[in-house]
């Protein structure tokens, strides 16, 4: 994506590993955790997935959530990004424990987390 | 290391801390130095520059050097990403020191470096 630059909303850039460590919010801007890190596009450099850790939040386990880019919004506010995922959304995504136990991002798991989600095909 | 066939072109990705750390190699296959962190549209996800720290090669410091993400290239033969830039490009190439140096990526930086390497307007 050759994006240049627009004058009129100048994009705004964070460094990757400040990403690492962002809070994520709901909607009632409850604080549900942190971004550990984000899965990207090798080539285009397409943030693809924030992976989330939620602190035990609403019994919600400290496991690690993949979650599509395209359900985060970047709140000035918060500081933060806000995800409109309920509990009940949350408690049967996508997610793994340990980070050792990352699934390899291959097409199958990509269109299942999408598929989750209500994206892609 | 199994080959893999590539039919459809699925996305790879790669996470965000595995990108820290990447090798970068020159066209001749030279190792450069590495990416130490990159700059990412907080909104869209995209990632606009590779932050790649040179280790004194040919005489360049071990600077600090935002390099537009377009510039690069991911080799899966290297394993790393390539950068057309020769010598004289680096050596007048926007840089800072120590990672406490990195400058605002306000609009104007992010002009500067994107016209230095002939790109955006």
């Amino acid at each position: 994506m050759a994006d240049s630059i627009n004058t009129d909303k100048p994009r705004e850039l964070i460094a990757s590993d400040r990403v690492e460590g962002t809070a994520v919010y709901n909607l009632n801007g409850e604080r549900l955790g942190t971004i550990t890190s984000f899965m990207v596009d090798k080539r285009s450099g397409q943030a693809e997935y924030a992976v989330m850790q939620f602190g035990g939040f609403l019994g919600i386990g400290a496991d690690h959530y993949p979650v599509p880019w395209q359900k985060l919004t970047y709140s000035t506010d918060h500081g933060g990004y806000v995800v409109d995922l309920d509990k009940d959304t949350l408690e049967a995504a996508p997610r793994y424990g340990h980070d050792d136990d990352a699934p390899e991002y291959n097409a199958d798991y990509d269109r299942s987390v999408n598929t989750y989600y209500g994206l892609g095909a």
